[in-house]
């Protein structure tokens, strides 16, 4: 936990400085490009995360402040319809300009900005700090999907060039396989007010009912879905919900993503290059449709994210965020925050589903137990895996 | 309670009675269109409420039985994507042929001999029977969608004619307004295990934990919704969830469906014809987006579909479905039925939103206080209505 | 050539009358359907060519005329966009009233006041005379287009009706074959100013130069076709251009329209019922992409509008429209008539080719050596063949 | 005209130099992105035009000659169907690698090796010197496609960045406007048989006919579109194109590209960055359905292909593309070329429509008279214009 000023401004510089590690191996032209809508140019994630600091603390505490561009609130704004005008997502590819170079001169100025703005003394003092653990718990998330995002730029690019040799993307769980039991009863969800930096989604701690119910200890592996793939599971319809039927046959899916056979073999492309697949390790990459359709495959069924959240220490996890049955919807008396960053979470609780843990591409510290991450269905560069429940 | 095979005979006569009455007022071209994707043409409706009978029950268990046409399988099958082929649904509404005599026909041939295998003694009488009862409220579901269809198909077209200048879509709730308020604790939901018929999605009944709130004894009028659009509630993007403003700005939603200003004065399409708006009548023909929207702007929130079924017998309800904000997932324990019938609920329990109650379209003694009705967020052409909670 | 108000009327109730013969063998659902944004419901032509003579004549020349119904002129304009708002093209399929029935009232309330219109004494006579030789000529237009229309609903119906069984489509071409050789030189093409009625797009008589060619007397047969299509000419992308070899890949074209092999051979669906296909006859149903793709594999060309007329004695003509290598584009000195008949051809005359000739379906006495049709490239419900010239 | 080896090699290095020239003043991110399909990153021209001499020259003629990359066929490849598979055009601006730095080692790589072919004796020069003379013209239309690209790169950035603070778009035509008078008769077109090169649709010297008619001496100004913009042009359907109509309404159209409104005044987005409207310069950026709705405003008409050629010398050209009224089809006797370099230009041949002259963009030596240049009549990226006549 965060208590003095000092220690947020040592995380805020940390958290500055790990966005732009990660960019370390990148050529310039790989910041630029945008292969599909949901992914964003990595300079583009640079910009934003810098942008934010300036939007909503900045320019309304600092004295004085001089915008860096006029223009970037523009062309760095992501989905704050309250806060003016923005470059419709799908165009963030066709920006050549501002430059990479420009950009990192962005953020520096920012960063500066930011740290005088901590330093000296301020009467909104309190108000600006939690503003910037906002910042920095956002620039977090962006920072795990810079990793994905360049994953995707990178494994969608005929070369399949590396990002870093030495990138792991996941260890295998050599521990026995168990089924952790859990009984019938009232339990208790939701982060505690503890004073602890959370997201308004997964505040208001509250009582559920929850029937028995068995979860794996284990994700399920590639050798797993590998037999899901042998044996038709693509091919059988019973096992796949109606949309995820017309999604596996419009987009010809037929394994999961970044998986290849090549030369009759299964491979898979990771951040450290192209690979034969490891049979032992997590499986990576699929969408909830797929997850679901995997369960239905082995007479189970996928935890919601209640039961996930339950009994989340009797197993491990951070490795994948797992699919649960849950759509995300707001917990009993959820509040959105007033003003523009009311719309951080609230306006997308409809039509997603809620995946809980975190990954390998999580940064450190910031996921927790009653984090609610959220996607739509069919959704798979992420580092998205599978825990049975039944 | 059906009891006898007599009295099921009966309820399938009667069935198949009313579907036709409710197409009576149409003339022959009205049965042929298909305006929308998700509007089904009149005499597609009588076809495939039919096929399904000759489908799943005479084929398998009627000796000798021919089908009326080989072809139809093709042409009525709805989404049993395991029984074969089927015309694309968008496709509907480009067949002129088979012509709404012939369909009529087969009408007839497969009522005859249905009624002769309930009548003569078979030993699968009892599972036959179970599969009657589904094809009877397969046949209620698709009544309600016929006179949503019809209501669509007039009510598009420039010309906007009378279906029954006598029907009668709503009555205005005269009592008072008044909260319920329901105390937090355990409760039990989902239709219990006695006999009578229900759909395989609220099955299982079982505890849920449910906090304090509070549910309004009435539906939201006309006017109440008049004056969120008056206030601008369309143009206040903080309202909305995200898709929801892509939704109402794509498709340039200003108004819940049917409704029209003429001369400066609002008006309604009602399946009576063009009216002017009644401003004391339950507000119908909104999309989840738009009742979710409402509630924000009311500074409340749309029940569960949990908070709705435990506290439904504290109010009225039947003339509009009501939007929850429960997305339509599986209930615990929740078992598809083996085979091509487990197409029926399962399959759409993704991206969905329930609705609870009924509405003035639902055909008698089809709908309960168990009841799952689904549909996605964006759809209005059912008799959708708002009851808030807070 | 017409010369008198008598006999004008006699042609105009005689086109009157054959639109509705054409439409006699139809159930009344085939009048409704539209399967495709080019093909219009039978319905609509029978509307649309009533309002034409309401619209442009009726209502500016005959006194105190009454419209016959007021919406009519929404529901009925095709594309004269400067006449007033109209029907999108693709809802046209969606409008099930008017009923046919008011349709064919609509209809003999026009021709009636039509034929009073011209039997009365009035001093724009000659002005009227002139447009309702146009309105004829419209109809017999929308005569050819009802029949290829039908053939298309019809044949799209995966029960393949039949709509008149000795409906004879083509009659086997039983000459010898032989190059009609035509020298270098200048010539004359375009419609003389001899009085007799013509499109605004053929007039101007005027030189041409044309260089030494060589047409063929025959037209292309199914055999020879067959032959191409056996080579493998829908697999070899040199023959194509490159919009057509992306529209076979996109639209998965490997045969003409309305070809079908049934248990290895090849049929084809004809406006008498699905038949073997007649090798000897005159090819039909292929796009201008598929004439050219076939010249180039036979190592000759299509001829020029131009090189058509001049020879056009020389060889039987009418059975087929025949693609022309020939851009729609205006004559010298073409001239748009003023108003809103400007719009009949003149806006056309890009991206489209010309087609010379007529067909089996097209009206008596409609076609003639100088008239220009055009279609987009990509098109083939009309009956359309192939001439080679080299 | 090449009349020596040493005279082609020099061309040859010209070129190649050329090339980069006009990309010296790019950021390496301007070099990666395609903000619409028709334009191509400029990395992507700098590689397909070296990919040519490999694919068509090094690897046929050149012994032992080793593939800089593998690859690269596939991520160069244009649109030579025969060759092999190739990146989807639209995907290319989503390939970060190749790097541009990679980029130019492959292009002096096989600068060098085409260098060597052609500096040894070999058995085929005069086969490798004309296709090496077809590579270099394929390069200067590469130039040309480039400066356009990258204009429409930095024109629709948000910052409107600068190409060249010194690049002159055009230059007034200060002299008088006179028509141009020529006289029905026989003409010649088409370049004649003289060894200087040519592509292979304007081969095939012929004889025309063409009628009295007059050409402007001058081009369209700024000046004067601003009238037809200021008339109400962009309104009066009469005056377009059906497809036109449908085009400018769609698309949003109200004036040539570039033109924007700032604080109440026309301004224009050049290479040297946001200028006001120059109101003498010649016009340029409008499409063929543009210049069409305009010279119908004037009452006049565009020329023929054929009318601009056979008066070209009577008037200066070479400042703007001039859209012409002739679709481009092949000339009497076209033949295409053997081979995957019958690709060139034949396959385009169907909905295009040809402009004559040259631009302010276009390479040094590329055009003639007789060239024919050709695009798609919406397409307006080029600098195209309008000389008018009647």
């Amino acid at each position: 936990m965060i208590t003095t000023t000092t220690q947020l401004l040592e995380l805020f510089h940390e958290t500055r400085k790990l966005t732009e590690q990660i960019c370390k191996p990148l050529e310039i032209e790989d910041y630029v490009v945008q292969p599909i809508e949901f992914v964003s140019p990595p300079k583009w994630h640079l910009g934003h995360s810098t942008w934010f600091f300036e939007e909503f603390i900045l320019q309304h505490y600092k004295k004085d402040y001089q915008l860096f561009d006029e223009q970037f609130a523009f062309v760095f704004n992501s989905y704050y319809e309250s806060v003016g005008e923005k470059v419709v997502r799908t165009n963030r590819g066709n920006l050549s300009r501002p430059t990479v170079k420009k950009i990192y001169a962005y953020r520096t100025y920012v960063t500066q900005a930011l740290a005088e703005l901590l330093t000296n003394s301020n009467e909104n003092l309190s108000k600006i700090e939690s503003l910037v653990e906002i910042g920095i718990h956002h620039e977090k998330q962006h920072q795990e999907l810079l990793l994905t995002d360049i994953k995707y730029i990178l494994g969608n690019n005929p070369l399949l060039p590396v990002y870093q040799s030495n990138f792991k993307e996941s260890k295998t769980e050599t521990f026995d396989h168990q089924w952790v039991n859990i009984s019938e009863g009232v339990y208790e969800v939701g982060k505690p007010d503890d004073g602890e930096f959370c997201y308004d989604n997964e505040k208001g701690r509250h009582k559920v009912y929850v029937n028995d119910f068995s979860i794996s200890n284990k994700l399920v592996t590639n050798a797993e879905y590998l037999e899901f793939i042998n044996a038709g599971g693509y091919q059988d319809v019973l096992l796949w919900h109606a949309e995820a039927w017309d999604w596996i046959n419009t987009e010809n899916i037929k394994a999961p993503q970044y998986w290849h056979v090549i030369d009759g073999n299964w491979h898979q492309y990771t951040l450290s290059g192209l690979q034969p697949l490891n049979l032992e390790e997590p499986l990576a990459h699929i969408s909830y449709y797929e997850a679901f359709a995997f369960s239905q495959w082995k007479k189970m069924r996928l935890p919601t994210e209640i039961e996930w959240e339950i009994c989340n220490e009797k197993f491990n996890w951070g490795q994948r965020w797992e699919w649960t049955e849950s759509a995300y919807t707001p917990y009993p008396n959820y509040k959105k925050p007033e003003g523009a960053l009311g719309e951080y979470n609230g306006k997308f609780m409809v039509n997603q589903k809620v995946l809980r843990g975190g990954s390998v591409a999580t940064s450190p510290n910031h996921t927790r137990c009653t984090y609610r991450n959220f996607f739509h269905p069919n959704l798979r560069w992420q580092f998205t895996g599978i825990r049975l429940a039944k």
